[in-house]
């Protein structure tokens, strides 16, 4: 049975190589741990890959949900007005239960970007926010990084067309696959090596940077003039981490990006997008915003506003930055030249931010930290994550010191 | 996307009617219901019909999980030991979660029939039995019939070439697409109209049974003599049922049986199959059992004997039957020859009983029952339920009453 068409144009041997590296230097899966995996059908090759690779690393049981573009548009079509406040929280409760019962995982990424920019951006809404709502109990489990977890991606062929408008299917999905495989480090010979002197870089980042225990950053450049106040005891993190359960894994697939903990309530000032951001099927490109006392008080888009403000009136936290990233420009993957439409990628092209939940992880001894103490300590808390690109190479950053001293962080996007 | 080369060789109209007939005759679902399916991933284009069939029948959320033939495979074969007592049991509580919130349940058949045919018995009949075990929470809503639920069928490419290895791929999965079009009725004009006269021609026959009220079926024919004794308050079912939850609806696509529940102490003589049986992919032929006192104290098989000898020994109630059914030899599905490898097919085409659990609504006023006085009853109960046909042209049925008193119900595997 021929299920794709693509998986011809795509090179077998580092769609394995992909496989390998995302349960042996991503997920770093244990003997007898189960893995739950989340997947578009289109990526039915590389799950296939994984769960023999699980397996011979001694998985458990790999359990996978695939979602589909197909199901997904049918039920904005057909489905009755009320379906758009349900979720199956049975499901995510299921899900959080089996990783409290110390199952990896892993998601595979790779959603056609436009799927619903064609759709009622109020059903949108309803509809992701009951599916966050739903997840919470899962996701709180990964964002307390409870247990090791991975994403990773798959050159979709509707995701390539998005990517390489210009191109033939077969071309966009080879050339979004070589990206890809490039930004994963598959196309080395040793990609697991390569993983862990990445890793090593990171490492000697985020250390020089908790060292400099700066109590903000500021951002300058074009539409962008914001100081982020950090949390207190923030601690920054980058390439691989060890999750509560011990395992030491990597959960981004690729990652260039060393990032912290803002402060939710010491946020000012004005700033402007550098990329598109694709959220949950819709463009959002053009976002200004500004800053009053951590909170979001002005923001607008010149793609996708009314999403940008639905998803802004999910919660209180939703308003409020929970993460801030610092990625060089000169990244490879800024470097590929590559607008990707997903977050995954855009993210470790440019210094970003992000709306909603904090991670308990950005806090010097965060394992031990009560919800109580993460917000005491200025941590975000929120249904939503949502990265954001507000880096280019015309910002520059500053680390500001309780003291009021200043040292330059980045100089027109690079490490000053 | 070509996610299948198979499907241009399916008559897309008759596998829309398919999606058509399982909502509104096999789910009957009701507006705001949710969905929970499960289906191989050949079955794709039909779980994309059944979807949207569902949305514009009002469904609430419809949510699929999908089985792969490849990556069961690759546990079988790299997976550790210790991985074959392991389930999802967090997945299945889910699901009974979702049940008891009344959503209904549609399973597309149609697996690889010798899937597993090349692997170590010991760890099919361990990852049953784990699988059995787990999911016993979700199938008793199923087998107290709670809720709404159907079984239709996809032609798998593999499960087509089982049923017709003389032909070439498309042309065995285009005949056996025309076969289940045919046997689910959706090869007529107005198959809807259809099932309501089947399920009027299948009442009658279970209402001449309930009249009668015998106490006991004779069973005589090559290697078969056996007298089952029928649970007190035993009533038979067949066609269209209607579920707790208050939706009359058709679980199986196709039938033509009409079923009740065996006193599970009162079996006695010796019966042999008339048909193979596909177990979890495992092919078991020519099976001779010897009932005494309701249970089965000796069984072999010509093909898959240690397979059935370890079914049998899954729990207690694995050695007692929960269903006896009666179907014409005649049968639409019996005349067409074909030897279908699956149970919701072959089971249609000849008597057959059924190991494991019993179902309580094949008792009068059954909804209301406890497990005790089903028990009491005669009710048998195990994890497992595993029909096999005992019925042909050459099996006579006798109806035996508490008085002793004969009537001929079957001759030469006719009604009589």
């Amino acid at each position: 049975m021929n299920i794709h068409s693509d998986i011809a144009t795509i090179d077998p041997k580092k769609l394995e190589k992909l496989a390998e590296v995302a349960v042996k230097v991503g997920l770093r899966l244990e003997a007898g741990q189960d893995l739950v995996m989340t997947a578009p059908l289109a990526a039915i090759p590389l799950v296939r890959l994984i769960t023999r690779h699980a397996y011979m690393a001694g998985a458990g049981l790999v359990t996978t949900f695939y979602s589909d573009e197909d199901t997904t548009l049918s039920r904005y079509r057909h489905a009755p007005d009320a379906s758009f406040d349900k979720a199956s929280g049975w499901l995510y409760e299921g899900m959080a239960k089996a990783f409290a019962g110390n199952a990896a995982r892993l998601a595979i990424a790779g959603d056609n970007p436009m799927m619903l920019a064609g759709q009622d951006p109020s059903k949108v809404a309803r509809a992701n926010k009951a599916n966050s709502m739903a997840y919470k109990p899962a996701l709180e489990k990964i964002s307390n990084f409870d247990i090791n977890w991975n994403i990773i991606s798959y050159p979709n062929p509707a995701w390539a067309k998005q990517v390489f408008p210009e191109l033939g299917e077969q071309e966009a999905i080879r050339k979004l696959a070589d990206a890809i495989f490039a930004a994963s480090r598959v196309d080395l010979d040793d990609p697991v090596a390569a993983w862990t002197e990445h890793n090593a870089n990171l490492r000697k980042r985020s250390t020089w940077l908790n060292g400099e225990r700066f109590s903000a950053l500021k951002f300058t450049g074009p539409g962008t003039d914001v100081t982020i106040g950090l949390a207190d005891d923030h601690e920054w993190h980058g390439g691989e981490s060890t999750a509560k359960n011990g395992i030491t894994c990597n959960p981004n697939i690729p990652t260039e990006e060393v990032f912290t903990t803002p402060h939710a309530l010491k946020v000012d000032g004005y700033v402007s997008s550098t990329k598109p951001l694709s959220h949950q099927g819709t463009l959002i490109d053009g976002i200004q915003v500004k800053f009053e006392g951590g909170r979001i008080v002005e923001a607008k888009a010149t793609k996708g506003e009314e999403v940008l403000n639905k998803v802004l009136d999910t919660d209180e936290g939703a308003r409020r930055l929970g993460e801030v990233a610092l990625v060089p420009h000169s990244s490879p993957i800024s470097a590929s030249g590559i607008l990707f439409y997903n977050t995954l990628f855009d993210e470790n092209a440019s210094c970003h931010i992000a709306l909603g939940q904090c991670y308990s992880k950005c806090f010097l001894d965060g394992a031990s930290l009560t919800q109580d103490q993460i917000t005491a300590k200025g941590g975000n808390s929120s249904l939503i994550h949502i990265d954001w690109m507000i880096g280019s190479d015309k910002v520059d950053i500053d680390g500001v010191r309780a003291d009021g001293s200043v040292t330059p962080v980045m100089r027109k996007g690079e490490w000053a």
